[in-house]
This record gives structure tokens, C-alpha cells and sequence, in this order.
């Protein structure tokens, strides 16, 4: 399980293009027609570090369901259907003795469902295999870093959450990151500065910052235009007490 | 300011590589004796990655009160005469369009001062300069990829804290990320499991994850003998709610 990076194909570490370059076969569960661009970079990377002869083993993501209100169990279900897609491309793909990759945005252990379908697929016992998780410069470092502003203060904590729990529960703290957030929940936040970043890394990537109630107005548009552009959108940001 | 990952050489990026090659001078502010591994390891980056003909150029980093009540306070006294330090060297060693270059542990965004030192050093204006920010592989991202384990999960938050305010705290979520820890402040909370890593990605590298009960012993003697064999010890660790 190889992190890539956010987005920036020089993101990549040695370590993961050592990895590409050491597996057989890589795994890719297709979502469909809109985030083309994210399969094409992916297969760029593969084309630039892969040690042919090497195969790609392509599934179809399992549709989830984003109407339904239970959010987690919604997941669950999906990454079940999921793990089974990715199992079967294992079973069937990936000989004895062999390795496969499968290629992760940003840092695996960052809202990624990646390591959880591993471990079902292991936990159902069928297939066995041992694996490893190669770390990767995660959106939020990429967002901090293009922004060129710290992610924590001394002694301070930060709270990483998602867009959801934002609009449920308000800003936790005077430093909060927030991810998966299509709503632009901190809209109503006045007390805070944010950094804001959309395909981050990418020929596309979007800076804004300030207060948010000088530009969430700006982001709001930004982030709409974009989004019915391009198709798809990628964003986060952190939230800074002013 | 690049970050160059956690301790492992291949934490490094692309990017972190390439702007290695590009840069004509090393800033390296050495902290003493005790650290020697970790500028050896700095050392063999740039002899790996750079392009001569390069320079090194070295200050003394400053002693930091670690007796002071005041610990923001502190720190803001030693960052203070860390940025002169720098300021210096950055106005002797740096010519005219020529391009100098920080390397900086695991992420530049995350509990490092080397971004708040930069900005110190502009905002007194004696010198000028523009600078990028290289986004680096966090310890945190090492550390749940070592565990195979996520940093997240599904719709939750994460707080990422320090030591001192978890001692004083406690834990304030689910998930908490614990860094700068000195005293083991995790000893007393028993209903979480731990993953807990010490010189991350180095061969040095120490695991232990378990139920706080069951393994904080074990820690905290990992630890004491090994920060007393090797001098100094960095370590950080994952609090997830059993």
C-alpha cells in the first residue's frame, strides 16, 4: 500500500518509487468517469517508476450510497463491497510469490479506505498475503506547506476533522483542519482565518486565504466554478483562531 | 525549507531531491553532541542528493531554557536568538541569487520552528529573501504506516497534541496523536490502546502498540534505556479509545 502523495507527482518519496518499481501487478479500482485525471497521473506514475513487465489489474468501484443519513454505516457498506472488488482482484490477479501495489492519494492513514478493506479482506481468511503501508506527504502537508504557515503552534493542539462533524459540532480549537467538506461548513466561522487549497499539487491547485468572512464568499465560487468544470473537486483547509 | 521526511534516507521526495540538487548552501544549526546521528544522517542526504559544488554553513544552535515555567515563553526566547543565528548565517553565507536550503525533519508544517524562525528573520527586514515550503512525510504518517494502522476513522476527528497538554488534559478524543512527550503521559489512561514508535524509519526504529495497561511498562522501560544508550530519544505515539 504505497502512499503517493497529494497530488504533486514529485510528492512521490524514494521509498514509494522503490515500491513501484518492485511490484507485479498494480491494483486500480476505477470510480468512474469523473476523477480521470487522478487515474491518469496514477498511471503516469506507473509508467515513470514501474519495472516492466508489470500488469495493472483494474476493478469497478462499487457505487456508494450518498443519500443515506447513516454516514458510517454507509461506509461500511460500501468498503465491504469494495474489499470483496479488491479481493477478487487479488485472488485472481496476483500469483505466488509475486507482489502488487496498490497506489493511495496522499498518505494512507489520512481519511483513506485503504487499510481498513485490506484488513477485511484478511479478516474473511480467503486469500493471504503480508503487506506493508508506505507513508506519503498527506494533503494536509501539502496544504500547510504550499501556504507556507505552520500546522500546529507551540504547545497548541490541532484537531483534524471532517466537513460533517464541522457543521454539526462548530471549531474544536483554535487550529482545525477540516477534510471531505462539500458543503463549505466554516462559512459561518468569522472568529477564524483560513488557508484554503483545492487539487493541491496539481496544475490546477487553488490558494486562498484570509478571514473567513472577507473570503468565503470567494472560496464558495472558486470551489462551484471549479467543481462543475472540472467535474470533481478535491479540497481542505485548515482554520486558524484570529 | 525542505522537509526531508522521518528518519528513514527514502522519505524523501522527488521534490525534496530535486530541490537538494538546486541549492548552493546548507543552512545546519547544530544542536550539540547528542543529536550526531541525526546530522550524520542530514550530512548523507545532501552528499547523496546535492550537486556540487555546494556549502555548508553551520551555527551554533542556541541553548533553550528547559527549566522555565513558561514553556510557550520559553520557546519564543529560543526561537528568538535561533532566527538571529540563522539571519546571520543567511546574510554571510548567502550570495546573490543564490539559493540556500533548510532541511527539516518530517514535515516543515508539523512542531518544527524553522518556519516561524524564517519568518522572524523577514519580518525583521535586514534581509530579504523569497522561500518554498517542501512538504515532508510526517513522523505521524510513519508512525500509523509502521503500525499499519489509519490515523483516522470513518467521520471522526483526530487531535494532535503535545505531552505537556495531554499530562494536563487528558485525552480529549477518540483519537489523539501525542508528540514532544517526555514524561509518558500516556501511562494513566487506561481505556486506550497505544501505538507507540521511537526513532521512526532510522534502524533504531522501536515499536510497541497494545492496550495502555498492558504495555506502558514496557514503554517506558524501551525507553528509558534507550534514550540513555543513544543520548537522546524522539518518539510519538497514537492514543485510540478501546
Amino acid at each position: 500500500m504505497v502512499g503517493i502523495g497529494a497530488g504533486d507527482p514529485d510528492h512521490l518519496t524514494l521509498q514509494a518509487a522503490k515500491a513501484i518499481a518492485a511490484a507485479d501487478v498494480f491494483f486500480v479500482v476505477d470510480k468512474g468517469e469523473v476523477k480521470q485525471e487522478l487515474v491518469r497521473l496514477r498511471q503516469e506514475l506507473i509508467e515513470e517508476h514501474g519495472r516492466p513487465p508489470y500488469r495493472i489489474a483494474e476493478a469497478r468501484d462499487p457505487e456508494r450510497d450518498r443519500t443515506a443519513p447513516a454516514y458510517a454505516e454507509a461506509v461500511a457498506d460500501w468498503r465491504s463491497r469494495r474489499s470483496l472488488a479488491c479481493e477478487a482482484l487479488i485472488r485472481d490477479e496476483l500469483g505466488e510469490g509475486e507482489t502488487g501495489a496498490f497506489l493511495v492519494w496522499g498518505d494512507p492513514g489520512v481519511y483513506d479506505s485503504t487499510l481498513a478493506i485490506v484488513e477485511e479482506i484478511l479478516g474473511r481468511g480467503q486469500v493471504r498475503f503480508d503487506y506493508e503501508v508506505i507513508p506519503g506527504v498527506s494533503s494536509v502537508s501539502a496544504l500547510t506547506a504550499r501556504h507556507r504557515t505552520s500546522l500546529t503552534q507551540v504547545g497548541r493542539p490541532v484537531h483534524l476533522t471532517t466537513g460533517r462533524r464541522l457543521a454539526e459540532e462548530g471549531a474544536t480549537a483554535d487550529d482545525v483542519v477540516v477534510m471531505l467538506d462539500a458543503h463549505c461548513s466554516f462559512a459561518e466561522l468569522a472568529g477564524y482565518h483560513i488557508y484554503w487549497g483545492a487539487y493541491l499539487g496539481t496544475p490546477d491547485e487553488i490558494l486562498v486565504s484570509g478571514p473567513v468572512a472577507e473570503v468565503a464568499d470567494r472560496i464558495r465560487e472558486l470551489r462551484a466554478e471549479a467543481r462543475a468544470r472540472k467535474g470533481w473537486i478535491m479540497d481542505t483547509y485548515l482554520l486558524r483562531r484570529l
